[in-house]
């Protein structure tokens, strides 16, 4: 069971009623956030999910609308007694924006596991979340993620028995590990059954679209998606801009069969009450217009 | 005439319901910024002053809650199109916060005029207002402010005459400005009444109350400070971490014969309908428990 917050929906600076885009994770209580921009822990704090279980921080790219929130997050999970790890993840010069940004939070007692991605689509497993990043078009280095909780096949004990497993190795089979005792060798599919389904979420702002987004997205559960406006004449300017238009992550969510698309990063020159979907809607129905601290729980699928 | 605006009232991090301590200053129509938290952008947005005529921010000190804010407001002030270069000022280390906070907002139309201080009290002007520091007990490098504006004697037509300065150089005399043309000197009390009282207004948080405070704040307009904590119970605590309580503030208000005390810098442990200032204000009756955006506006008071 994967909970996910948008817990912002602005895109280049934060308003009085609209704190900027950024998505929590939630998985077995561990935490994963994307962005995290000025006000980013206020919003979290509304949201009431705590901050001392965040595990990992991505950044799609270094825009101040979605990296400065980060010195004052970090001092305040300081707060929380915090000693474990915490990992962030994000295009090259990670090191130089972390080590500027956080010039005052130095002294926290946690330490920081920069992950500085290479120029290319990747996959990174950390924690309960495994995280592909692709590449994507914008006017810096900006990354696409998709956040998959994978899940093992069922334990069949009829399988185990028949294909002669002693008992002892069960579990750690069960649990996806090989087992070599002595001259013993199992491997998991000797007591596990069929592949099932995991969970995937799909995340990108500040791009145009792309074939490899269409194909990273695939499927999802949720795409999260910039739709910095509505209206499909600023098409001119989003292409300017390396934006992408409500109807243009429509397409794609469309293309990419996904099952929910929420919409996030409007133009502070869009107020909420001027985000009108029923255009975007006809390209793809499950659109919904994102609002701060939008949340949903998603199930594995497959019993 | 100057108007003050207190942005925010919190300490150590932004809640939802309280920005961080922050004040703004304006004075025809040029302003200058006391510290700059997480959030202040949005609540100077709430304000509705503008951000393009920001010439100064001062800074108390290096702790997060007071700077993180930074990077956020230049690229917010960036988009007002200014070319004009910033004034900023703070404590020793003040080139290498800033270089570390803006490594995402290197890229904006405007210089920063970086003004590091020497760790004693000085007095600087910059356009139309006369800063005064005073560095102070925290537990970090840590300047009070006061923020004056002058205001020039009176012209006396019937003084300049009676002095036999010729009319065109009235003028310049009258601005302050020492005339030597050739021969000729005159000076601008040849042509100037009597001194006249400027209007003064103090802020300090994040320090113990010393003798040099109170001297600085003397006869202030306008005291804002700290008050961490309402109930005097946490003197050992704010002793501790080196804040202040608000009846200490009272009692340096009270020694400093200031006009008003504003509070402000509450801990996050302390909501705002949990503030009760009686007791405090039976030290100094004109105490006002502080509230995000609170303003006023200080006249000159003589004629």
């Amino acid at each position: 069971m994967l909970d996910i917050c948008l817990l912002g929906t602005g895109g280049m600076l934060p308003l009085p009623d609209r704190y900027l885009t950024a998505m929590l994770a939630r998985f077995n209580g561990r935490k994963l956030l994307i962005d995290c921009g000025e006000g980013t822990q206020v919003t979290m704090r509304m949201l009431g999910w705590g901050y001392k279980t965040l595990d990992v921080i991505c950044f799609t790219h270094y825009h101040g609308d979605h990296v400065t929130g980060l010195p004052g997050l970090l001092l305040t999970i300081n707060n929380t007694g915090r000693t474990e790890p915490l990992t962030i993840i994000g295009p090259p010069g990670l090191r130089k924006v972390v080590e500027g940004l956080t010039v005052v939070s130095k002294d926290i007692a946690f330490d920081l596991e920069l992950i500085e991605l290479s120029y290319e689509k990747q996959t990174l497993k950390i924690g309960e979340f495994v995280i592909t990043a692709l590449p994507v078009p914008h006017n810096v280095k900006c990354f696409a993620y998709t956040i998959e909780n994978y899940r093992l096949p069922k334990f069949m004990v009829e399988k185990a028995k028949a294909n002669n497993v002693p008992q002892k190795y069960w579990k750690r089979l069960q649990q996806g590990e090989e087992v070599k005792v002595g001259d013993d060798y199992y491997t998991p599919d000797l007591v596990l059954g069929d592949k099932r389904k995991g969970i995937k979420v799909s995340y990108s702002t500040d791009c145009r679209p792309i074939q490899e987004l269409e194909e990273l997205i695939q499927e999802s559960d949720l795409f999260i998606c910039e739709g910095m406006y509505t209206d499909d004449s600023y098409l001119a300017q989003v292409k300017k801009h390396k934006h992408m238009l409500a109807s243009e992550a429509a397409e794609l969510a469309k293309k990419a069969r996904v099952k929910t698309l929420w919409l996030t990063h409007f133009s502070p020159a869009l107020p909420q009450s001027y985000i009108n979907i029923d255009k975007v809607k006809e390209i793809f129905p499950n659109t919904v217009a994102g609002y701060d601290r939008m949340t949903t729980t998603i199930d594995f699928t497959e019993e």
